[in-house]
């Protein structure tokens, strides 16, 4: 494991949370759907990590769902990775119940693949392998 | 605001959270205990953050309460800022609602004061000043 990523944080309205998080002196970037999840996210730059806010962009959105079931807070912590397959491999050997068997494409481009939160007492838990071409 | 400082994350048992998250390929550091906000605490290194683990060691500790009533996951992020004092002013000023309108002593010495779920859409956040002579 290299290093923090990102943090989710499921909002039930972006522009406002945006705001707010301005307020609190979150250093905002910029918006970007991510239509495959469903969600609009809002990038906020903190030291060589960021913050996400994630707004549901349909209704049976994992957010949505998190935010009926639990309100707003922390959705999910995400964690770079210098090889996805070989972690998911080791977590396969290991047991470790999983939500992605296999690498799904997440924002950026970026291979995902999130870890189920009955392995972690109860964190979702995204692993990150960037895209080789990424100059970030 | 400089970089995410950590993620705690609350446990019920933290010597099979300590083992699991080893399972895992957190990177164990070392366990310390905090009687002033009564709980043990495992540190993970990641990247140039680290992850928490947190037990309670008293019923009446925020983090048993914490899992009395949403169970084991992420309790709180702690950012760390140049000026807690500066930073604590600036959100009084914008009415931001505190849980610690002052900064107190935690972990590692270091001064921190978490600011209201209610201000930052469901998170817990702690604001944490390194003590100057800390060779972290």
């Amino acid at each position: 494991m290299k290093k923090i990523d990102h943090i989710g944080i499921a909002v039930p309205e972006l522009d406002a949370a945006i705001e707010q998080y301005q307020t609190l002196g979150f250093d905002f970037d910029h918006v970007e759907e991510v239509p495959e999840q469903k969600v609009k996210t809002a990038f906020f730059e903190l030291g060589d990590a960021h913050v996400e806010l994630l707004e549901a962009t349909e209704p049976d959105s994992a957010i949505a769902k998190f935010l009926g079931k639990r309100g707003p807070g922390i959705h999910h912590i995400c964690v770079e990775v210098d090889d996805i397959e070989a972690a998911l491999a080791e977590y396969r050997a290991a047991g470790v119940r999983l939500v992605n068997e296999e690498p799904v494409i997440g924002a950026g481009g970026h291979r995902v693949a999130f870890v189920h939160p009955k392995a972690t007492h109860g964190v979702l838990l995204e692993l990150l392998e960037r895209r080789s071409t990424d100059a970030d």
